[in-house]
């Protein structure tokens, strides 16, 4: 044991002496990936105890819409039922293409060759998918369809790759309660497979042994610390640490000028911590979900986005992570959207995007934008002049969301990251939602060390690792709830199956 | 001891039976901050040894040309010489601005406040530095003087934050050696002061006791591995890893599509994972110093840089690594320099930026060029109109660069990622020089653990280290000499102050 590491969350299995609880898989957290690993675990005959943070099971998964990104084997039951192809190879064309240089192959090759499946595992848990599809333009569907484009599929680059297909498979009910439905329903298994949920309890250091295997964690409970024995291995699904204020000004610095954290409270970063602290190797740490709210309403896409220069930077029609990436990318963190009185429509996330300017002509508002000046009458005539061809020279922005901007009034709203307030949430700028780096784990959950070894009796699956997921650039909502429980179950079978001290 | 951290790089100190070598401060690399850290601690009368796993010393700082950005406290002695004044607000006020929010306040305040001392110590190493200076836009003077513009000092934002003083300090002589020159002077000093230097030879494992110090470490000489014990501390100055491909695809997969390692061939980063073995925390591991050469010659700055969609994206005057931090952001990796022939020379240290497209009119370069019709001369009769009243408007090149692009002949370089290809560099991509990730220090030089909790005996400076430097965005010749240097100085000297186990 080698307490340099960390003074507080290693502690030595042959130190304990009385054992609170003794059980073969302890998965810490009991989120969407806690709660997948906890249930393949009990169901391959382990005896499973879950710690809970929280006083109740849910996590980010029941926060979200528990939308998840599957297709892949020709099409999952609802895409095929809906008559949609879906081949695993363009399913993989399109994650290496979205992930680029960050992409883990094998876990894009193992996750598009497992989705469909995963489909049928989360069906048969009782969740209720409508075999109808919502393909207009939006995040998640507030009418109870439950498949949906939720990524950049349609939008360039991506079109140019990878035959478009809607992958975004969300529980059906009107209104947005796909997480609590899922989550309501994998534990309700749980429990009924007999494994035992703590709640209000959390690890806080693992136990190792001489043969540097982790044995268990010590938690804490009731303000008092209890020692837990984990004869096959321990699971850690703790999340991501997007709330833990520490690590994201050690980790992502400049995106913190740009979002403000907006996730589940309990996104501290516990397990990617315990697991650093036995040695597990984390990547991806400067990574995170973060989201340009521009639509819905869909048609503000007609829109153009303009820099501060008052110059185009991406094609309008890209998923709300992209529209973030790029727009942080842009050299100051003031964004506007030109659109015409028809367009408009106030966003369905934002308390406010200010107008700033307004016109019956683009000159008139280039005369009250912030821009410097003649520059938004070039920006607007070059777009309008192919715009009316259906083109978009510069960005592709596909056809369906082109047309001139010909049509007075006109408004230019700003979105500047020190301006926008999304609705669900207080903060003064765009919100960083989640994380996406963490412990560096093998498509089977386990963690591995600085040297990729395996760490003995330790896996992490969902944001506590660095998953399918990668950057906002390529993301797609439901990339990070199908990974998590995808993985979450592979981790629960890999821990189930070791071999028991 | 815990080898689940790594089962190759951790000893336990009462393992060791027999010691081939015993020191007081042992200095694992033998560049800049090796060689500023076993001066100081040799002074201080410590016994001291050095590893060094090139044949010679030298390092990366022998490679550079050993510009040092310093100033502050009124002016270094050369600065105050030459009649300029620096005060260390200023130069404070010039490193918040570049490093923004990556900064490290203590060592950004320890170095402003220091830095002018430091100038005196070097020189009196006896490396020469001419009273003079060379204030054209150059990366370093090929004439003799010492002292330079080595930043962004008189670019925008910059010229509205701080007051442009010239910081780059560079030993006198004509050519580029200054690196030799400042580690010839160095390594005859620690030579006469007795310090032990052991060549072709490295560190390869960290002894810990059992009251978790370290207190010395396992290395490889003539094939055999040698035990060496520290009773004062081990000072990890190995440098960087822009050349370990694991690390850098690890840790920087997106800056590889735009940059080659092009570094130091020691620069593994054999002593960030020897810290990270016994604890050690790493940040800002995502970070390189990376160049985009476009000066000299300074007059190629007259042109105006497009990105792929014929658009302006940065004021040209800017520092070159700040032109490849902008280049790198922008959506494809593909840049451009329009140039009117009076203006036109070939690039000092780019072997071809192929001339795409020639012309007696900017329509007739458009024709040829490979942007979407129409944008260049938008681009261009916006950026004369400006230009011709001394102004720009969108990025604020200063006046000093800024004329009208309308004396034919003109001419489109393509500067791609793919083709650019550096004299200096075998690589076809544009060079990744160094790492700015690595251990995470006190102003002391001391390591600190995933607690932020000192690790006893353990030291670091220079590139093993996340030191002063943090961001090409703001990055100026000679914050990472000036930092190894300085940080080194100050880790020999907490080694040396260590009490003795």
């Amino acid at each position: 044991m080698n307490p340099i590491l960390s003074t507080h969350k290693v502690r030595a299995f042959e130190s304990i002496s009385h054992f609170d609880i003794s059980t073969d898989v302890l998965v810490c957290g009991y989120g969407g990936a806690g709660a997948a690993a906890a249930l393949e675990a009990v169901t391959l005959g382990a005896k499973v105890t879950i710690l809970e943070r929280a006083s109740a099971g849910g996590g980010s998964t029941a926060l979200s819409s528990c939308e998840m990104y599957l297709g892949g084997s020709g099409g999952t039951a609802l895409q095929k039922e809906l008559g949609l192809e879906d081949s695993t190879e363009n399913m993989l064309a399109y994650l290496r293409e979205a992930l680029g240089p960050y992409g883990d192959e094998d876990k894009m090759r193992c996750y598009a060759q497992g989705a469909a499946g995963h489909f049928d595992w989360v069906e048969s848990l009782g969740v209720p998918y409508k075999r109808a599809a919502f393909l207009e333009r939006t995040v998640v569907p507030l009418s109870d369809e439950s498949l949906l484009f939720t990524g950049n599929e349609k939008a360039h680059p991506f079109n140019t790759i990878a035959k478009p297909v809607p992958r975004g498979h969300v529980p059906s009910k009107v209104g947005d309660e796909g997480g609590k439905i899922f989550m309501d329903a994998i534990m309700q298994r749980i429990a009924g497979a007999g494994a035992e949920v703590i709640n209000d309890c959390r690890a806080i250091a693992l136990l190792v042994d001489k043969n540097n295997r982790v044995c268990g964690v010590i938690a804490k409970r009731d303000n008092r610390e209890i020692a837990i024995r984990a004869t096959r291995g321990v699971v850690l699904a703790t999340g991501g640490f997007v709330m833990n204020d520490t690590m994201t000004r050690q980790y992502m610095p400049e995106l913190l000028e740009y979002c403000v954290p907006y996730g589940n409270t309990f996104d501290m970063g516990d397990g990617i911590q315990l697991g650093q602290a036995v040695g597990g190797q984390t990547i991806n740490m400067e990574q995170a979900f973060m989201s340009f709210p521009l639509y819905p309403p869909a048609k503000l896409t007609y829109g153009i986005l303009l820099n501060k220069h008052g110059q185009r930077y991406i094609n309008e029609d890209a998923y709300l992570a992209r529209l973030a990436h790029y727009s942080c990318q842009q050299a100051e963190q003031k964004f506007y959207l030109l659109v015409q009185e028809e367009d408009f429509e106030a966003s369905h996330y934002l308390q406010r995007a200010a107008i700033v300017a307004t016109g019956d002509s683009i000159a008139e508002v280039a005369s009250e934008a912030p821009f410097p000046a003649g520059i938004l009458e070039q920006t607007v005539s070059y777009f309008n002049q192919h715009a009316s061809n259906k083109q978009d020279p510069l960005f592709h922005k596909t056809a369906e969301w082109l047309k001139p901007l010909n049509k007075p009034p006109f408004a230019l709203l700003e979105y500047s990251a020190s301006e926008m307030t999304a609705v669900i949430m207080p903060g003064t700028k765009g919100p960083l939602i989640f994380t996406l780096g963490g412990l560096k784990t093998l498509t089977t959950g386990e963690v591995v060390n600085l040297d990729n070894e395996i760490i003995s009796g330790l896996y992490a699956a969902g944001r506590a690792t660095a998953g399918l997921p990668r950057t906002a650039k390529g993301y797609a909502s439901g990339m990070s709830v199908g990974d998590a429980t995808f993985f979450g179950r592979l981790a629960g079978r890999s821990a189930a199956k070791h071999l028991p001290i």
